[in-house]
């Protein structure tokens, strides 16, 4: 196939020059530019394959930019990015000062609205609708187009519901191919699957009683279809909801055949779609395994232990309990909130609830960590992944506000460890029965220690609750880590010169923190220098400072975190070099003595 | 009416030895009870009214408290309370030291799960079903009443969303009054009262498609008929819904016929029903209506004002606009997660968006505000009411972790008015445009000048961004207060004998600081103290501590504001004296110098 169309096609105006028969064929290539990309400079790969030929379609019929069109999460947005003037620098996609692998609104004016957490999409069409209507013009289409794990979100809903009492326009299209990251869960789901196999009657619908104009199930890659269904709609006016069916992976076989591998399958081959397998030999754990196989291990051992995890059972390894103990480990779907207060729930049975979230996802369920657990202060314990700087995924995943927003709550202990045995005590320390909630947060990726599973797992300590320890004498300036990114600390005094004169102390608890151990700090340096992957604004830096504040004391204190400004993507070193935080900014400031 | 059953009544057990035909006239000795207290005590009415009949069918049907019973958000609870073992203090109903005005599990054994905030039953009631499933208590009932403006939260659908596909023992019971504490909106709404007015097909609704086994809708003032269909429901396994249909007020014609009025109607006569009106001569405005007269006033002059609340007309006050300018104001029901995106979608499109949400209950949209409106600087106006300690709604309601957890996320203007004046001033500086979104706090209650609304409404300045100012000069002690805290300083400095040594500076804006003024402040004085009505952890003293370890400052650093602790009821000024805010702790501390 000669790949000539989409060569031709810099934005959707040259798009819709072509005929309609012509979409086929670019439908055809547009596939394999994302494949061979990806293949190569990795990313996500699966949900914008599904979604090819809705993009040419909705490019096509309506009038973009001028229509705003938003997609929800954006992991789909790929084939749009290509689409809309990025096929040239389609290959920086997700690195440093490259693009963003998330529609974003800086980027592009085909980028209505910054995504990537899930189910704003209806909420922010809805807002650009209603402003369309007040600002006169009448015939602009606002389309919001989301997945089905992400309709199942409470936010979503509560956007329908306004939605469907407007006569905005706005068309809400569920891209439903039954999964998410994950497969997707939930009673909506299963009605969903029931409308799809014709066991429902269309009309009467839930979405038929939310108010709104509701049309298909139909076939979301057959391209005559859709663009006729999309052309009927543009006419229509109030809120609608075109309903598509999509296979995730869609013209790759291994794709559609391992939807969850291929979410984001790193590294493969373009033609056979064989995936690079990078030797993990010699290599640390990940973190997230080291929760799911420690949970596992103490779930057998402990009857009380549950887990749940929003949507991320493979990303959080989770899956491991779920396929050993399934009647204790819960997928409750894309549902932050009802995640936490669930928790709560049986925390007041007596259960020993794991609630696993991602650190930035946590931020949507932040009212009910105060309300439903600190507050009643029921012994949830709160794992957040992906705590820190997390690369590639960017400014809309990075979880670093979470000692800010969590520092300030009563009642909770806030713990991160520094590395994969901290962590395995934690967890295990936990359920030996906290009289408080517990937040430990972890970064993604690997840890440091090689032989962990076959040397540590399972081979518990139980931990002292606010201890900190001190890991390296020093004469002159102390250095105060949390969580590890003081194995950059660690690996800076290894090669500094003056490391003699550098002390360091790793504080596993930003929630009590360890007053004797600070008093002893502070009586005995006069530099300190605290360092966490986090906002240096309200952060473990703050809280030593409020130490030394309330006891009086007079030190000289520096503060590295994460500066006052959103972080963009790229990979977790070069974001570190950024913040400096990374391990050649600390030898270089070690170096120098602090200021 | 002899008053001889609810006498004899002091907990469910009582209520169990009755026969069923004496239930009616414990109704009528219930609702009067409930009426002669709040008549006198202040409280929530009209929600316990409308329950009466459920309360008494609940706890006649079900055999509480071994049975689980949450009562979604609480306001509803009175009979409750009255119930269950607090007859004889249900006098103290929301003062300091006395019974609080929720459901709070510290309380009573009746109160399986504290509440406050809406949407949060189905997923406790569910957590606990589920764990009662695994302890092997196949027979145990968890039950969640929620009203109609409750369950469309997003949070609510999450946790239906669940519930559908677990055969966990849960009745889910709609409390369908139409209306919250304003009258409900939506779509959903729309669609319940379709169903009430028998205009949808009992089966295939919504909730059947959602798994669960729906009834209903029957009348909730009908004990009889409650009785049965309870009777029915227990013996049914999996997840269960009763929609009722109540009357809110019921039972007291002017609470019946003036809902919003009567939902806490303050002090009344408890025979006629009739407010007793308190002279508002010569009181200060509140500041809600600064809010909600301002607004109006900028948005009749610049249309590309919009305001938006998520179910609070009355509270916020916006519903003055909502009046006189409908198309430009917008109730959104219980959705703040969506109120924040709506306003970001608006906000692409050039609109001025005023959203208006109580500080306790951004909470709920944290996510939203990092992810969806700072991380894109998008210029929003976010009103946070209702800031501060809030006095008699107590730990779940008091607005005292907004500071800390707003502070640390990037682009975000933070301003905390010290009174009407600069309320007024901040809300029109904000429609002059602003780079970025800005949150204005402001508390509950009145504000200070008696004449605000003849004297200054209307005459607006400009507010520098960023600008602190000096209110009162002095030699030895510098007081940084933010927000409207800061009349506290200014009542205890006009009766201090040592005033002239303290100087008073105001910061507006708790970011960005005004680090000028900071400089000259530090050079100036040793000893500085911060005062806010917010948490110490992570609040604006932390902000001027980090400040101070940035430029070196060795200054002595006192910070007032809210220990780390849940602060519980009582009127505002004894919450202020147990956090030492208050006028007389602060003459204190100024007259003793400081540490």
């Amino acid at each position: 196939m000669k790949s000539d169309l989409l060569s031709n096609i810099y934005n959707p105006s040259d798009l819709r020059l072509l005929k309609e028969e012509q979409l086929t064929q670019l439908a055809q290539e547009l596939r394999r530019f994302i494949i061979d990309v990806v293949s190569v400079k990795e990313g996500h790969l699966g949900a914008s394959l599904g979604v090819v030929e809705l993009t040419i379609a909705l490019h096509y019929v309506f009038n973009t930019p001028d229509d705003l069109l938003v997609w929800d999460v954006g992991h789909q947005a790929y084939g749009h990015k290509i689409l809309t003037e990025r096929k040239d620098v389609f290959q920086t996609n997700r690195q440093i000062d490259g693009i963003s692998g998330f529609p974003k609104r800086t980027e592009s004016v085909y980028d209505t609205f910054g995504v990537g957490h899930s189910s704003t999409s209806i909420s922010a069409a809805l807002g650009m609708a209603i402003a369309s209507k007040l600002k006169g013009d009448l015939n602009k289409q606002h389309i919001a187009v989301i997945g089905d794990a992400s309709i199942a979100s409470g936010m979503a809903f509560e956007g329908l519901n306004h939605a469907g009492v407007t006569d905005a326009n706005i068309l809400v299209i569920l891209n439903d191919n039954a999964i998410g990251i994950d497969p997707s869960v939930g009673a909506l789901k299963k009605y969903l699957t029931a409308v799809k196999n014709g066991k429902n009657p269309r009309q009467n619908n839930i979405i038929k009683s939310l108010n709104f104009d509701y049309s298909g199930p139909i076939d979301g890659h057959d391209l005559p279809k859709l663009i006729k269904e999309l052309n009927r709609l543009k006419k229509i006016k109030g809120p609608k909801f075109l309903h598509i069916v999509t296979t995730k992976g869609k013209g790759l076989q291994q794709a559609e055949e391992n939807q969850v591998k291929y979410h984001a399958p790193g590294k493969f081959d373009a033609s056979t779609g064989e995936i690079h397998l990078k030797s993990e030999e010699n290599l640390p754990p990940k973190y997230q395994d080291v929760f799911g196989l420690t949970i596992l291990d103490l779930a057998r051992k402990n009857e009380k232990i549950i887990g749940i995890t929003p949507a991320m059972p493979s990303g959080s390894s989770l899956k491991f309990m779920m396929e050993e103990l399934p009647e204790r480990a819960f997928d409750v779907g894309i549902a932050e909130q009802h995640a936490v207060t669930l928790a709560a729930g049986m925390a007041t049975q007596g259960m020993m609830v794991y609630c696993n979230i991602y650190s930035t996802f946590l931020q949507r369920a932040y009212d009910q960590v105060i309300h439903d657990v600190a507050l009643q202060n029921l012994p949830v314990i709160f794992c957040l992944d992906r705590a820190g700087l997390v690369g590639e995924d960017g400014a809309t995943h990075h979880g670093v506000f979470d000692i800010a927003y969590l520092r300030s709550i009563p009642n909770l202990i806030m713990c991160a460890p520094i590395n994969e045995i901290e962590l395995q005590n934690i967890l295990y320390t936990a359920q030996l029965g906290l009289n408080n909630p517990i937040a430990i947060r972890y970064p993604r990726g690997r840890g440091v220690i090689k032989n962990w599973e076959v040397e540590n797992f399972g081979h518990y300590e139980e931990i002292k609750i606010g201890e900190g320890v001190c890991l390296k004498n020093g004469t002159k300036t102390a250095v105060l880590s949390t969580g590890t990114i003081g194995n950059n600390v660690i690996e800076a005094l290894a090669e500094c010169e003056n490391a003699n004169t550098i002390a360091h102390y790793s504080f596993p608890f930003i929630k009590p923190l360890d007053i004797n151990l600070l008093n002893s700090i502070f009586s005995t340096f006069k530099n300190i220098i605290t360092i966490e992957d986090g906002v240096k604004n309200g952060g473990f830096g703050s809280a030593v400072l409020e130490f030394a504040a309330a006891h009086n004391f007079k030190n000289d204190i520096e503060i590295l975190g994460v500066p006052d400004e959103f972080i963009e993507h790229g990979t977790v070193p070069q974001l570190q070099q950024l913040c400096k935080i990374d391990v050649k900014s600390l030898i270089k400031l070690f170096s120098n003595g602090t200021k």
